[in-house]
């Protein structure tokens, strides 16, 4: 089905990059003394919410998550860094890509702790779906990305 | 390859299931009015702990959460309702499947939010992989959910 | 004095019977190291606005809460479940009895954490009194529970 | 039974009087707009377990909350001040009375929001009830106050 | 410059003393176990706040904060105390000054913690700067911090 | 007096800046639905915290922060950054410039919001100030943060 035509103007990828970074404290840790893996996908979701209302300029509520896997353990101390950027604009959704780095304050090296693929949707005044502007991609990392994400749509689809 | 043995004795999955339930309130929403998804994802990663931890014993850790949908927003005022089952047990990690629900606390029905599937793992005093009891699989349905999770750990495998 | 008649049909105790559970987590310690009982507090009351609003069909306020004993410490890494039910319900008033159970989530025995009485009132929509359904008792335990809350309630109107 | 002989000397009321006051902020609503009863509970228990941590110079845990009654409902903006003095010393155990008032900071009459009886234990390192000092009256309404509590402790045995 | 005429009536300094109180527990601790400085912060401006709106009797915001000295480590189980009152009152701008104490809750010497001044502005109800009642001195301590915060006015306003 | 030796080898500027941004949700509104002030003091202490402790190594305290404008409200739905950098070390001290600006997620322009020093002090194991790495200056504007600085530093020491 051809893309539905908007009037809404293009934008680049770099318009709407989103990091958001806090320390981890106390209140922050699970039983075990390291951070609670629910406090680390809050951080996710807040970035991509914010990273997709900058595209949209509207409000964006989160339709799915993608499989994220917590590849080391984040500590109290850590500085985490949240990365959210736009791989595909369709109609109404949008999916972003967020990294989780985490860095212990008193130094060290700077880890990987998560990548996430987060689908948003932007919302009107009544809460329903609505149109938000396409992309311009201009580098080739930009490009792979968005056809990953094309990629993993048509899968999506395929699956249901 | 042949599951490793391990002398610790089988566990049914009824002997960790896991309900966390809260009251949806005014520090819960996000700037749209509605429930922020990493609330409900926080609880998610909660419930899932638990029942991990209740099936081996030990304290557990977040590995991997699958693909999350938000099926429908959740309102403040709304009770949401997390059950948490063992779908299958390796030598130290395990499948839990996540069920959410909401339900407005002033009547309505009780509405699907979100299915998920979080991996977790036993951990020792030092924060180590720890074995845990392999799971009595009792019903036609418990046995489906551990056939599916077999198949999808072997595609994860496969695909790496 | 004759119970003053409403329209509302009655409605079963098990309509409104609500369960929270939580995970007690860092945040949530006293200087003790123990869990703050102003958080247990704070679970009973949510639960017995639950409770009291499904049964309304109506926000309801706290109008008191009946003595409390904290029959055991609570930990972290304890999953507590807060069980409320209507025992009484009066023109514009409620009482719900709410026990709480503590549970480590690394096994062990259940524990009897304490028992509460709640009085609760309906609101309407500037915040006044207002109707709520008559009760239906089905069980013996539910006749019994009533009786007792209406002599508690005669005992407190005899002591003003 | 006479009252053990403890080595510790009397304390008088005044010495561990402790007033906790905090201004009630949108984080602290319940769905009604108004503020959760939960929070207000959280603070007389705070309150307490400060007055009693003072006349014992020990940590202290709660035991027991008489009846409170929630007579006004309070309001976001509204500052909140809690009252706790001690009542009665018993060997390791304390009647701890607490008053709440609420005034909104835009000014208006200050209301009378509850009152509240609550009953601590003072800890030793292995958090066993542990001996506090007795308690030196020195107004009227100490001995007053004191003697009330004698009686409700006298009663509650005796309902055993 | 004359001051600009107003027709509130004067208001004393007492009228708008302000105490707020809270007890330091586990997530208010940063990484190295004691207070966070921002957690202090947040009840001085709270505390100048309510002051404020109790002067202004209308809401008010935060201009400005003076330099603050963090005078001793607060630790957990420590009972805050801070103390608001008003320095001076411009046409719709004050100064308060604030002061903090921590005392532990078993008991040793009260400590200062640190003195601070704020500026707040009273707002209308559409967020703008509204007047508010001039100030009645009473004491000569009153008197010498009116002084000085007139003195401290003139210097800012040559700065600028 | 000659600054005192130390084998620490110096570290440049830019190895400790810090950037902290979050979005500002409901639970951080006050009275007025804007920003509560203390919730971004509290960001400016936590991003002072982490450039200094990024600096020394070792973990630090907040010693002072002085005079802080509020140039801006602060609105729910804004993404805050805050940016933190070494101006001067002393011997035990060090000196932390940090500047937030807001930025609607629905667009718009980035605002200054406050600009803020914040003296910190390097921690030993037992509390105790303890020596932090000189500081080498790279550009003309670290050397002139740093100049300022220096001179503020003899006008506190003159003035005391």
């Amino acid at each position: 089905m051809a893309r539905p035509k908007t009037s809404l103007s293009p934008k680049p990828v770099r318009a709407s990059e989103t990091t958001l970074a806090d320390l981890m404290s106390p209140p922050d840790a699970n039983i075990n003394g390291t951070v609670f893996g629910g406090r680390i996908l809050a951080l996710v979701d807040k970035a991509a919410a914010v990273c997709a209302s900058r595209h949209a300029a509207k409000p964006c509520a989160t339709i799915a998550m993608e499989r994220v896997e917590f590849l080391v353990p984040i500590q109290l101390g850590d500085l985490v860094v949240v990365e959210a950027r736009i791989h595909h604009a369709g109609r109404t959704s949008m999916e972003i890509g967020v990294e989780v780095h985490a860095e212990s304050m008193l130094g060290g090296p700077r880890r990987h702790a998560n990548n996430c693929l987060v689908t948003m949707v932007a919302l009107d005044a009544k809460g329903r779906p609505s149109p938000v502007p396409p992309l311009s991609l201009e580098t080739r990392g930009e490009k792979e990305r968005h056809a990953a994400a094309v990629r993993r749509r048509e899968d999506r689809l395929k699956n249901r």
